[in-house]
Order: C-alpha cells, then sequence, then structure tokens
C-alpha cells in the first residue's frame, strides 16, 4: 500500500523561495576587501539569485551544467549558493587556497563551464584557465580596475538579466545541485556531486534544536570557507531558518574576526580549531579589548578538537564550543556534540572532555566501527575505521571508477577515521586510518597524544606522526610548537603524558619547530612533517 | 545530471532504530486507568515494537495490511506507533469518541484487518467489530478482567514473539505507514494515508528550533490524543530528538493534567484550546495550588486560540502559548507561530494579537488564499480559501473518488479554511469556509467575534453561528456561556464589541447557554448550534 501524500520534491530552490517570502528584510552582511562592511538581506540577495538563474540560461547554458565559483565568504557568493542551483544548475565551490595545477585538474575533471571569480582572485584563474573548458568567466568587481577582455561583469549580467520575480524552473530532488572536491593528502581530488534532496535533509536536519538550532533570533558568521564543504550548510540553513548572516570576506585574521564579531552582536560562529586557536590567543592577550558576549555557540569542526580549547573558550570567554563532525563526503554534519541531560551531573572537566568527542549522529545517520575481526561493539573501546551511510553521504565519487573500494559491498562508506562508538553512540575519532600508529601489533592515536600536549600550558599546537622502527614496526614522533615566550622539553613532556597514557604510546622524540604545516583546510599536513623529518626519524629509529 | 549521494529512505523504522541506539534509557511515563504510574523507557518501549512487529507478521499479516488502535495515550499505545509501521503494516488510529456506527463506517473503509484496543473501550468495540472485516483483536488489558474468547491477550503475543533485537525489515519511503480519518461535520469521513516519507519529514521539520523545537532536555506531555492526527506527531518527533515523554492516559480533567505536569516537571504541553482553558481556569481558581514553572511553552492547535488564553497563560501564569495550525491532511503541522525577532519591541498585547495568528508556514509548506478573483495579495487584509501544498500534505483521500474537488486542478489541498496572508507571510484564519457569514455581499468571521467575545471578563465561551435573513442574506448570531457567577447581556456585548468591530459584524442577538456542543476533537460544534437554534433564528430572522 502507497501513501496518499503529494510527491512534492526537496528542492534548495523551494527553501530559496520560501525565505524570499518570509525574511525578506533579515540582514546579509559581508566584510568587503576595504575592510568596509556591506549590508544585504535575503530578498536583495535572492532577487539577485533569480537573475544569475536566468542570465546563466540566457548564455546558453544547460541544465546539469557546472558553474564553478572562485570567491571569499560574501553576498555575492551567496548569491551564486542559491541562483546557481535553483536554476537548475550545479554550484561547483573551488578552493581558492589549492595549488593551480590542483585546481586545473578539478575545473576540468568537473566539467565547468562558467565560473564566478572575485577579481581579487584572477590572477589565480589565470593560472589555471588556459587549461580547463571554462567558457564564461564573470568577475565580481570589488574595485574599479578594468575587467580584462573577454570576461563578463557580474554586475552587468545582473542588471541585463530578467528581473526578480522571475520564477525559478521546477526541479527533481535527485538533480545535482552542487559539487565540492575532497582536497585528499593522497591522490588527486576527488568529486562529490550532491543532489537537492541531500542537502534539504542536511539543512532540516541542521535546523533541529539539538544540532545547530540556529533561529530567527540567531546572527551566524560561517568563518568556514564557503568553497569547504558548502561552509559546513550555513547558507541553506540561515535561508531555512531565517537567521541574519555575517560573511567575513577575505579577513579571516582574528582581529577582524573579533571586531565583526563585536560590531554585529554574532550569536553563533563556525569555524575549524586552527581559526579558534587564533582567536583565543588575541582574546587571552587582550583581556577586555574584545566583546564576544553576544556569542552563544561556536560550532568547531573539520578536524578534532582539542579539549584544552574547549575548557579555554567555556571558561575564561563564556563561549561554548560544540563539536560537529563530517566530511565534505557527509554534506557535511554528520553528528553533533551535544550533551545529554543525565550527565548535567559531571564535573565541568568531565563535561569538557565529553564534548571533546565526535558527537552523536544526526537523524537518520547511521554509524559502525568495522575493526578487523568485524563490526566493533559500542563500548568505547574497541576501534575500527568509521563508515557512515544516510541520505546526505556520498554513494559514489564523480568519475572515479577507481575509488569504488572507499565504498563497503553493503552500501556504506568508509570515512578512513579510526573511531571508537561510545554506548551512547557518541563517537570518539582516534585518528585518520593512515595517521594511525601501529606500535607492536596495538594502535597508539596521534590525536589523543596531539590533543594531550596541547593541553599542556607550554605547548601552543602539536602533531604526532608515525616513524618506520626496526622492533615495534612504528613508534611516537612530536612535534610541538611553544607558546610564545615559553619553552618546555621532551622530558617534561613525556612526564605529563604519563599522567594520562601508558608508557608505550611515548613519543620516542619531540621535535620543536615554529610551525606545523597546515592543508588547505587548516588540518596538519602530516605528511609534509613526515617528509621533513625523514632524517629524524632514521636517528630515532637508527 | 544526477546527484551522488545515497538513495537511503525515510523510514519512521530509521527514526526508532536510531532512538534505540541513542535514547534506550530515556524515559516514557504513562498513567494508568487508575492513575497510578508506569514507567517505560524508549529501550523498553522499541523492543517490544521490535515484538509486535514480529508478532503481527506471525499472525499472518502482509506487508501494508492495516491495524487499527483503538486506545487512550499510554506507552503500549506508543509501541504500536512504532511497531505497526516499523513492521511494513498501517497503523490506523481509530478516534474512540466516534458514533459506533461512523467507526464501523471507517473500519471497514480501511479496511482494518486487526486491531489493538485498551480492555476498557472492549465494549465500544463490539458495538461495530460485527459490521467490519477484523480478524484479530488484540486487547491491551490494564486489570485482570478475564479475556472475552477469540481474543489476542497484547502481553501473551508480545511474549511468544521473536525476541527485542530483532530486525524492522527494509521498507521504502513511499509506503503507508498510519491512516487517519477526517471527522468531518459533513458527509462521510475520509481517510489520509501518510507515507514514511511524509512522516519523516512532518518529523525533521517539527525539531527545528523555531518549530516545536523539542529537545533531550524537554519533558514533553502529549495531552492532545494519540487518536488526533498523529497526536499531532509528538511520538515520532519524540523518538528523534530523544525528549522524555508523558502520556495522559484516560484521565484528561485538569486536576490530573496539572498534577502530572507537577509531578512530571513536564516543559512542553500540548492540546486544543478546550483542554487549555480547562486547565486555565483550575488554576485561575486555586492560586498556589498547582506547580507549573517547568513547562515553557504549550503548543496549541485543532482550533483557533482566543488572544485572551494566550495572555492569561502567559501573564498570569508564565506560560507561552505557540500556536501551530494544521489539520488531519497535513500530518498535521504545517505552520508555526513563532515571533520574528524585528517584533521584540511590540508590546506584551501587541505580541499577544500576534500570537494569536496561525503563523508562518514550515519549511517545504508552501501556502496560498484564493479568493473569488484569483490567488490574494499577502496584505493581511484579503481573504481567500487557503490551499496548502508540500511534502506531507494529503494528495487525495483514501478510495475516494468523490473529494476530487478538494485538490486544484494544480495539485494544491483546498482546506476549507478562509484565511488572510499578511505581509510576513503569517497566517491569519478567519473561518471556516462554511461557518463564514455573508452579510450583505461581505464577509463576516465567526472567528474573530467568537475570540473578542472570550476576552470579555463574563465569558467563558463563545460561539457565532450564521442565521438565514431576509434583508441580509445572512446575520450574526451570538452563543455564549457565561463564567461561574458572572452574568451580562447582550447590549452590554454589544457595545463591548463595538469597539474592536463595525456596527454591521454586530450580532442581532446573543443566546445564553449552559454549555456549548463539542466535536471530538474538542470544536464548537456549530452544526449542533444551528439544530438547536433554529427556531431562535427565525424570530430573530423574522
Amino acid at each position: 500500500m502507497r501513501g496518499l501524500m503529494m510527491d512534492y520534491q526537496l528542492t534548495l530552490s523551494a527553501i530559496i523561495e520560501r525565505a524570499a517570502g518570509l525574511y525578506p528584510a533579515r540582514e546579509i552582511v559581508s566584510r568587503n576587501p576595504d575592510t568596509s562592511i556591506a549590508r544585504s538581506s535575503y530578498g536583495a540577495v535572492i532577487g539577485r539569485a533569480r537573475r544569475l538563474a536566468s542570465a546563466l540560461q540566457t548564455l546558453g547554458l544547460q541544465r546539469g551544467d557546472r558553474v564553478a565559483t572562485l570567491a571569499w565568504n560574501h553576498a555575492r557568493h551567496l548569491e551564486a549558493y542559491y541562483g546557481i542551483p535553483s536554476g537548475g544548475f550545479v554550484v561547483h565551490t573551488l578552493n581558492l587556497r589549492l595549488h593551480a595545477d590542483d585546481l586545473a585538474y578539478i575545473a576540468t575533471h568537473a566539467g565547468d563551464r562558467a565560473i564566478i571569480v572575485d577579481d581579487s582572485l584572477l590572477p589565480l584563474l589565470e593560472q589555471f584557465r588556459a587549461h580547463t573548458s571554462i567558457d564564461f568567466v564573470i568577475v565580481i568587481r570589488h574595485s574599479d580596475t578594468p575587467l580584462p577582455a573577454g570576461m563578463i561583469d557580474y554586475e552587468a549580467l545582473l542588471a541585463a538579466a530578467a528581473p526578480d520575480g522571475s520564477e525559478f524552473p521546477p526541479l527533481d530532488e535527485h538533480d545535482a545541485c552542487g559539487m565540492c572536491y575532497t582536497s585528499g593528502t593522497t591522490g588527486r581530488p576527488k568529486g562529490v556531486v550532491y543532489s537537492h534532496r541531500a542537502l534539504c535533509l542536511h539543512t532540516l536536519a541542521q535546523a533541529a534544536g539539538s544540532s545547530i538550532g540556529a533561529g530567527e533570533d540567531d546572527t551566524v558568521l560561517a568563518i568556514v570557507p564557503m568553497f569547504h564543504a558548502n561552509a559546513w550548510g550555513i547558507p541553506f540553513l540561515g535561508a531555512m531558518v531565517g537567521c541574519r548572516q555575517v560573511l567575513p570576506g577575505p579577513h579571516l585574521d582574528a582581529a577582524n574576526l573579533l571586531d565583526l564579531i563585536a560590531r554585529e552582536r554574532v550569536t553563533i560562529i563556525a569555524g575549524v580549531p586552527t581559526i579558534m586557536l587564533g582567536l583565543l590567543a588575541v582574546l587571552d592577550a587582550n583581556p577586555g579589548k574584545h566583546d564576544v558576549s553576544s556569542v552563544r555557540q561556536a560550532l568547531v569542526g573539520g578536524s578534532a578538537v582539542p579539549v584544552s580549547l574547549i575548557k579555554s573558550f567555556k571558561e575564561r570567554h563564556g563561549i561554548q564550543i560544540l563539536q560537529g563532525w563530517g566530511m565534505t563526503e557527509t554534506a557535511p554534519l554528520a553528528s553533533v556534540g551535544s550533551v545529554p541531560p543525565e550527565l548535567a551531573g559531571l564535573s565541568a572537566d568531565e563535561l569538557h572532555g565529553y564534548r571533546a568527542r565526535q558527537g552523536r549522529p544526526a537523524p537518520f545517520v547511521e554509524i559502525r566501527a568495522r575493526a578487523e575481526d568485524g563490526i566493533a561493539p559500542w563500548d568505547g573501546i574497541a576501534m575500527g575505521e568509521l563508515e557512515v551511510r544516510g541520505p546526505w553521504v556520498v554513494s559514489a565519487y564523480y568519475d572515479s571508477p577507481e575509488s569504488a573500494d572507499r565504498f563497503t559491498p553493503d552500501g556504506w562508506f568508509r570515512t578512513g577515521d579510526i573511531a571508537s562508538i561510545h554506548p551512547d553512540g557518541g563517537i570518539e575519532i582516534r585518528d585518520r586510518s593512515k595517521d594511525l600508529i601501529k606500535s607492536g601489533g596495538e594502535w597508539i592515536s596521534s590525536v589523543a597524544l596531539e590533543n594531550a600536549l596541547m593541553g599542556h600550558p607550554a605547548v601552543a599546537e602539536a602533531a604526532v606522526i608515525a616513524c618506520a622502527e626496526a622492533k615495534w614496526q612504528e613508534r611516537p614522533l612530536a612535534v610541538v610548537v611553544c607558546k610564545a615566550g615559553q619553552t618546555t622539553t621532551h622530558e617534561e613532556l613525556t612526564a605529563y603524558l604519563l599522567t594520562q597514557f601508558p608508557k608505550w604510546w611515548m613519543p620516542d622524540a619531540t621535535e620543536f619547530v615554529e610551525a606545523i604545516p597546515r592543508t588547505t583546510a587548516g588540518k596538519f599536513l602530516k605528511s609534509a612533517l613526515r617528509t621533513r623529518f625523514a632524517e629524524r626519524l632514521l636517528r630515532v629509529t637508527g
């Protein structure tokens, strides 16, 4: 027996149309390249998104054609987020921090036919455009410098387009709406193709009170770039719940962000741990200077959140960090670290520790950890590769038959993360599978050691990598950045770690460095550390 | 271009399975017939739901077969809510307040093959069972009275079934999961067939912060019966967000409900205005006796919520009423009366007035008001029949070709409500189309007059009906119940109404009565008033 309900399609355009009707005056605030503030609204942004959709059609683009963006977080990028998929095209966000060779590969592999680009990023585009089949370059001009020949001015394109009121075409919920390539540290970048349905369901799940739970009263600052996993879905969440959005433009330094938070009375911020560490350093160094009293929650994800960061923000600055976990392949939100009421009696430190886990799965997201001998129990101890499935989880990479091994025979996605699952369903990521250290047949979690090291008063940042060793196969090496004006020693850190971990987990050596190299997503680039310390490893293991 | 995301089916069993994993110990509290309290949990309820699903299969029921329930709100009814659809069957909630003839018609029309019934309701079942094709009567026994021959004991059935851990079968999201018949005041009852997809999406939308926004910290008391429009979706919302659920059993009197609220520290209650009026009367009559300080929100819907009710609860008892609007045909939640932040500066009375509207549409729900000359503008003035569409809106009634006129040629559902839509998308229901009073070619809203009359200090309840009249075609008649110990007059009420409405809206007469008859859903039964006052009408119009 079939249900007798309407076959209503879940499309982003339905979210966008509704926002235009319900929240036309709600503000979209952008930081311009010259640090001035630009104010728009859902009504204006969506009106312009309609024009963009119509203009792309006029250019000759067909349903399903990919339109890339190469831009910072600002209102016109949001127009592209809304207008491209609502017009039946596919918005493909390019990561402006990638090397031009990678961008050439990605834009070509995706088949991008048009690109919307910030004028400041034209020099980057010029490094790879010739290697792609991009026909139309549409430039968002933040200055008066003349447009190079053959390029289209974004404002002129919109001005010539059908008026704001034009309707979006009807779409199928299984149609592609967006693409994003994963910037993996090994192998070629791989493309994830989102469907309208997937992102609509993802947005509904985010709007739930136990998730981000943003509402109309909130002002959300997406520090996470719009070229990283859909800015964690915040652009669409905003349109669904009608929260004010604040977009920082290219100014991601702590001083500018803190100024924006205070000035716009931001209530929710979203960013990776690296950014949060930067904010924390400036807040701590300038007591009373920055007003962050409006912030009720910080959504932090992208890599493991050290418990010391959670504790510092909560206890010194009154900001609650909520950890989310996910990947480009999971749209990205798959789990959220909210605290169940039964734990209300825990001590503050115990709660911080709980919040340092990756949280429990969102509605309709299923998780399991696969150990070598089968599915691991939810005991918080047994480790295995985390596998997920759900309506906003990738089923295959775009045109990438060689990555079929990332999916299990029964249709789950293999995340590459090694995790334990606690009895309450809480995920605790122990490591990326490739970063895990296997010593004498037992696993050592580099993430656990790193997070512990970052809790030491003299340590600003720490990464732990595996080094080959004859007897134990692999042994840990710590790479540490000290806080300004502070020093410590390998012996002191070892004594500190011994209070939390067994002796055989202790790094064999500690390297003190000025900075730890990062991926474009702000994660520690451990492959670079492995290269850099290849000689050092030989000495450790020799 | 198609998306490359998993084709994950949205089924209630996915919500239920997840609840079993994440919230096994979270409490389900039921009031027994003898007013004692029974405590269960999501883990126990879902384990038993698995057994129920397996037992129904063992009885020989097939995928899609209808299993009726005839029961009050309690944990075993919740087991039926979870187990029947998760097992691939269709849960058909029968309204125990209907006449046996109607129940016979409904159970026969739906093709119910089995029924799960409270022992206290067996006498009702015996009045109509013979007219149906129900094969299996499964009795929930709340007492030790012996089971009539040929009936199945619910507990014995579960005890004999496969153990708790048995898996639910894979289902298609378009499969039917539930049925509910509308108890219309005209014509035969009509059946709505819900799909898994529709109720899953409805649940996600409810979980959003701007909707009910219940979370793990909440304790929700569903006063609304589980045989009314899926208890407004609270059973599934609870399983998704993990809130505690409190179920009042057959004890819906104010004293028992207030006791339950205080005893279980309820944070959210959900019920129709009639119930809320009853709670208010007892609270007002017994200052300090009942502790309702735990309640942060009351979800009220089912019929228009008088502004005086909203004001009284907020100002005298600190309870914020949130109005929801919907119908059995919309699963039911279609709009919610949350207040946008721009209105924060309004006076308390203005805010109460805003909250007396029916709210703005939920995500993916579209609304429009169709006037005689086309779609009415969103100006808060123009009235028309409210039409809706969305993923949890009925597309056709079950086996009811004669009701095809309830759907527009372009696929919207005609609600039968006359509404204005405000510029912010807020719905203001002016009347049921059949209750609207057309005087001299202009419409008078009976609902507006009723709500105003119920704001008069001497008035407990008021209904306004149309009477035929020669000159103006129709004129309003007021039917009023005075508060205990209070009196008023037609002239005094007219003077009161004249401060808010034009002279031609004034009722031609006022009838003072002891009580206003109600539908089984607690709405004023205006057809009975029209019958009762047929003579009176003649005098008014003569």
